[in-house]
């Protein structure tokens, strides 16, 4: 009996045409990586339960993908742990691997472990899949990528600036018109709980901030009211609700608004700093704008967050990072201040189909088929070793089928030109499948079509 | 307390030098690839049991690693059936997922779940990792990629022809001389058998013969006697003990042994237009050569056999594939022949490391590290801007750090160039950490270096 074919929920196969596509994103972004002096590494794609328990909160450790001991898996586990109700403790028991749940832990440990051979500031970027036992739904995926680019051993907010340049470097090429870098600095975030004298309250804050565009300013003071800030606290902060204008009139309220919060004041100042440097240097096609009510992952980031969003499509964020003061320190190595940013593929994919970007010289299809007649095999077999020695991809028809079977086969493959025969002085017959054109020319000018 | 850190036995990190010069293997090869019609397809990481289960023998099962259900994992199991006894039946009653074995398996089952899309003979080429709970040792992972290119779909024997092309391509382009590309028959080999009568102690018999160089004549008659192949027999294949010559001297040694039987005449008919056509082709740097003790997963392929190896290096094969006639018939499509070779990265990495063949331009490391002094930050970040706009990676030290430690950072990450100042008429002063060479010049001069 055969077996019944399908792949896992959540997991995808790729076609030649779907990876054309991802490669031209993935080969964009490594060529800025590298010219920004990124250098890769890859880590393997199980590590210790050890190294990923504990390190994304409760829902991560239910998130992660753990792999069943191989062997007898029971055999050093007491059998009054063996029973029915007790799969959630066994669960760490019969596994010690698991899968990657993303790539910033795995490269926390790489530093760590490796740190005596790497060169500090070590600027690594990392792009390969990672696994998560989601609930799968448009646009989410158990398996998919990340693209990461960070830098370990350097508190300078020339780094900050530079993944600015970069987010707008990639983007530029992708030919994505102003992109939105969102930028915030954690250090405002305290300020701004500091001032409203509720720390604990951060997060309903910025939630609640957050839908001034979408409820208006009465109904997100009622929220924060019922949330149990203040009315008093909430005056003190009266420019958020009208928190528009350049990012230096932006500032500008910032620092009248926290001027009493000497961390809120230690924010604004990075934070200009930043705007300046890039207001000078320019970027090409993406904005950089202050949002004060960005926090994603509140608890990781010390410094700068950022989140990327594409203008005119709602998919939520294609990009995201910020600098975290201790992200070696879980491993044992304290003071190595980190800062990266991600790229999010499956988005910008997304993206990109959506808004038609994808250049449409992109194919994985060869460039030639050589027919397959009886007269012409050891011609063809010869033209053919040229053609690849002279990387031009090319294929020869492997069987003696029909010319018609032949041509459909170069038609649905996607193949432009068709060798139909070659003559006996040399002379190449052959036919564009795209214009309908047919010509006999010399060989040497058969490979000059391709230069 | 800080967590230990390590990785998984049989796995490994990838620092940028090691990746550099895996990337080179992987380039080169997928080039190839490219250049001979093939295409690229993705599976997921991680497959249904049921796909992978059976496929591999009694040994592969026990070698897949399997993914432990989210979750109450013994929800639906019998409360019977869960005790310390009975790891083994439990396991793939706990998993219902595992990671991939091998890219074969997966490339059967998504030819069959995407025939409709598909155009055949549809020519694939798969570089993915794949994972063995093997036990690891010298060259041997439980992570680690296979590169494998296949055909489904198409009986011609031209597709074999193309196959040794594409090695000759490869090891010539990665600068391997006299590669030895062993061929066989699956049909030889069962000619053979039919000969002296042994059906079933075809293993045995290659086993034996294969000691030839080793041990010598005598001996491995001895060999064969032992298990059972019959003096009488042995006789009728003489020839194969002094199996020399050229491949043409060897088809006729062949033809003479093997002519009662049928299949065996197939089979040499078979390697002899294989064997003919590539002498007329002619090969790059790489030897074909009949080995009719070539056996490879006798059980597995049905006509070619291949098996590389790479000449002045004991190491074992670096590649190896052939014709399997019923590929996907384990997912229910029947009729399908496919034939394929893969190439064994790690192996290849390991001779390449060897013989000292990797190109000495392979470098992750940036090209310009620009000096971080108080002077020139604006003009170090125009230059740095205007250098990754021309594809030039390069570098701005972080902090204001002592020159020496900059120009150590520069030093130890292999950094060539480094620009120690920009002054104010814009020339640029760098110095060559390679030659030792100090200059001063305008900074078109210093972007025409990079040309």
């Amino acid at each position: 009996m055969a077996t019944k074919v399908g792949i896992p929920k959540g997991t995808r196969d790729f076609s030649s045409e779907e990876l054309s596509k991802r490669h031209y994103i993935f080969d964009t972004i490594k060529k800025s990586f590298i010219n920004y002096g990124f250098q890769p590494i890859e880590t393997p794609t199980f590590e210790n339960n050890e190294t990923l328990m504990g390190k994304y909160g409760e829902e991560g450790d239910r998130l992660i993908f753990k792999i069943l001991n191989s062997g007898d898996f029971f055999d050093k586990i007491d059998e009054t742990h063996i029973n029915k109700n007790n799969a959630k403790g066994l669960a760490t028991k019969i596994t010690e691997k698991a899968l990657r749940y993303d790539l910033t832990v795995p490269f926390a440990r790489y530093v760590v472990q490796h740190q005596s051979e790497l060169v500090f500031p070590f600027k690594r970027y990392q792009i390969q899949p990672v696994w998560r036992a989601d609930r799968p739904q448009k646009g989410r995926f158990r398996e998919f990528y990340q693209c990461d680019a960070d830098v370990v051993g350097s508190n300078s907010l020339l780094q900050e600036i530079e993944l600015v340049q970069l987010y707008d470097d990639v983007f530029t090429k992708l030919g994505l018109k102003n992109t939105i870098i969102k930028i915030n600095n954690r250090k405002i975030l305290s300020g701004i709980a500091e001032i409203i004298d509720a720390k604990d309250k951060l997060i309903d804050f910025t939630v609640a901030l957050d839908k001034l565009d979408k409820i208006g300013e009465e109904k997100v003071k009622e929220e924060m009211i019922q949330k149990g800030i203040s009315e008093e606290s909430i005056k003190k902060i009266q420019p958020l609700f009208n928190f528009t204008g350049s990012n230096q009139d932006k500032i500008t309220k910032l620092v009248f608004m926290l001027s009493a919060s000497a961390d809120g004041i230690k924010g604004i100042e990075e934070l200009n700093t930043i705007i300046n440097k890039i207001e000078k240097l320019g970027l090409s096609s993406s904005q950089l704008t202050i949002d004060v009510t960005l926090a994603r992952g509140l608890n990781y980031y010390t410094g700068s967050i950022f989140e990327v969003s594409a203008a005119g499509v709602e998919l939520g964020a294609i990009g995201g990072g910020g600098r975290y003061d201790d992200l070696t320190g879980i491993f044992g190595l304290k003071n190595m201040s980190g800062v990266g940013i991600s790229f999010g593929l499956d988005r910008i994919y997304m993206v990109l189909e959506q808004l038609n970007l994808f250049p449409e010289t992109l194919t994985a299809a060869p460039k030639v088929l050589i027919l397959n007649d009886t007269d012409n095999l050891d011609k063809a077999l010869n033209l053919l070793k040229e053609l690849r020695a002279n990387d031009i991809s090319a294929e020869l028809y492997p069987d003696l089928a029909k010319m018609d079977k032949q041509f459909k086969y170069a038609e649905r493959k996607g193949i432009p030109l068709v060798v139909k025969s070659i003559l006996d002085n040399g002379q190449v017959v052959y036919k564009n499948l795209f214009t309908g054109e047919q010509k006999e020319i010399s060989d040497d000018e058969f490979f000059k079509i391709f230069n």
